[in-house]
């Protein structure tokens, strides 16, 4: 039976790979013409949004078969053709093959982790090569470092899974004690944060559903900011409650509670019960690195 | 000569269309089989990374035509499915219409304007309805609710791009007094701040070329951070100059300087000549957001 199955997929193959050869070139390019000028309307036809909403979370279940170079180099160079401010790429990729150092630098594993630095170290070097002096620091260099960065990481995630290959996006990198992110990959004291880690891989088993998405009012707002009504904000908490919305994060709700949200804030977020009362972590690291609070700024 | 060509591209079309349909079914599947499944190496056939390979930043210079109502909605639903730490979804995001709007908000117009902020207030006020207190205050809760942010941001510019829609990602919004942006779209002043403005549209005329990227050292690193050396500096002070990468943001830089680079730190960035002395406005603005500042965090 598979030796059947396999036969016939190979005939197929082979018949489409002579089709598609025998179409004459300018058909090609008139079909490629059309996909590049039509409005496309729906999801359906459109393979970039086809790519888009097969996006899916790996919480570390990465199969150990490794990326190819050639994939990763893809995946890198897709990477950077994201947007950036005044074309700065202000962002440091480090590529991480190492399996142990994964798990230590953010707690998982894949085929390979690309941590996503914040880093104005490059162009400081140049500057200073050049006898000049740049000193990229405060709160607007740090907003603007940072958006630069994640729209790379994102482009990396949909090039990745354009590729088949699943993706984590974690910051298990400010878990515990930063300082270990800072150490295991050698990053400068000043100007470079650690931001996100991109973890690669195939998964060991398909995810039993599709994540869902909380859209309508408190998500999107026409012309101007609009906070949900009384009746609105029941919609929200009936949608997470929903077991065919799939847009809660856990079903450990259940058990205890009668609301995810109930659950969601009163365990999952405990913690923020109260106002925080002393500078986290990451506010030092910032501090030292000079995006914030030297001179108030 | 004009009819002559429409002509031609008409039968082309016609014949492409036939031929098409010719396709059997079984032929297609193995086709969309054969895309699913093997690892494509190159980003000319995969048409997820030929749209990232084709983003392109426009500078305003965006036609007077609309995007249409259905081609919004599947931005904005693509946008939603970025990937969202703790299923959170911790922004807002403003679709402005309004032309005039959006030039007082960041400076340029376009078919639509998102507004992206960071933005608690929902999941505040969802817990507030069922009785719960949250307090997302701090550095930590910025930085996870501003990527989630920005990854939607990037799904939305690369999805706009699948429909032939081009954009600019700006922070015009943060230019001038910023207050006039939480006044122009009545945002919350707590737990609340604008991040990027996403403008969409269709150009005016297409630009001269595609821009380049640096890569290689200083941007890729192997494993561990490597500031790049002497070599790769004037290498990277070359690449910027060479006409034929595209690389820079400028040709500003030709009558009065040797390189680029000397430009952009005397010129373009002269202001970052000396550490800064003063509370931006951005951590001002953040402060009063409890995303920075109060007890230190």
């Amino acid at each position: 039976m598979k030796t059947k199955l396999l036969r016939r997929d190979f005939f197929k193959k082979i018949f489409a790979g002579t089709l598609v050869f025998l179409i004459p070139t300018f058909v090609k390019k008139a079909i490629a013409r059309q996909k590049d000028h039509a409005p496309l309307l729906s999801k359906s036809n459109n393979e970039t949004l086809k790519t888009i909403h097969s996006l899916r979370t790996i919480h570390g279940n990465f199969k150990d078969q490794p990326i190819s170079q050639g994939n990763l180099d893809t995946i890198l160079q897709a990477s950077i053709q994201a947007p950036s401010g005044s074309a700065l790429q202000t962002y440091s990729i480090i590529v991480i093959k190492d399996r142990e150092k994964m798990k230590r630098i953010c707690g998982y594993q894949g085929a390979a982790l690309l941590l996503y630095c914040v880093d104005y170290n490059r162009l400081i070097a140049s500057a200073k090569s050049l006898g000049h002096s740049y000193n990229p620091d405060g709160m607007q260099i740090y907003i603007t470092g940072t958006t630069n960065t994640i729209l790379a990481v994102q482009t990396a995630v949909i090039a990745a899974k354009a590729l088949g290959i699943d993706s984590l996006t974690t910051n298990g990198i400010h878990r515990g004690d930063m300082q270990r992110v800072w150490d295991e990959v050698e990053l400068p004291e000043k100007h470079c944060f650690p931001l996100i880690a991109l973890v690669l891989g195939y998964p060991t088993e398909e995810p039993k559903y599709h994540k869902g998405r909380l859209d309508g009012p408190g998500v999107f707002h026409n012309e101007k900011y609009h906070l949900p009504t009384k009746e609105e904000l029941a919609e929200i908490t009936r949608k997470y409650d929903d077991d065919e919305l799939h847009i809660r994060l856990s079903d450990d709700w259940k058990a205890d509670h009668d609301h995810y949200l109930d659950w969601l804030f009163t365990k999952r977020f405990s913690r923020f019960s109260k106002p925080i009362s002393k500078e986290t972590q990451a506010f030092k690291m910032l501090k030292r690195g000079r995006f914030v609070d030297m001179q108030n700024s």
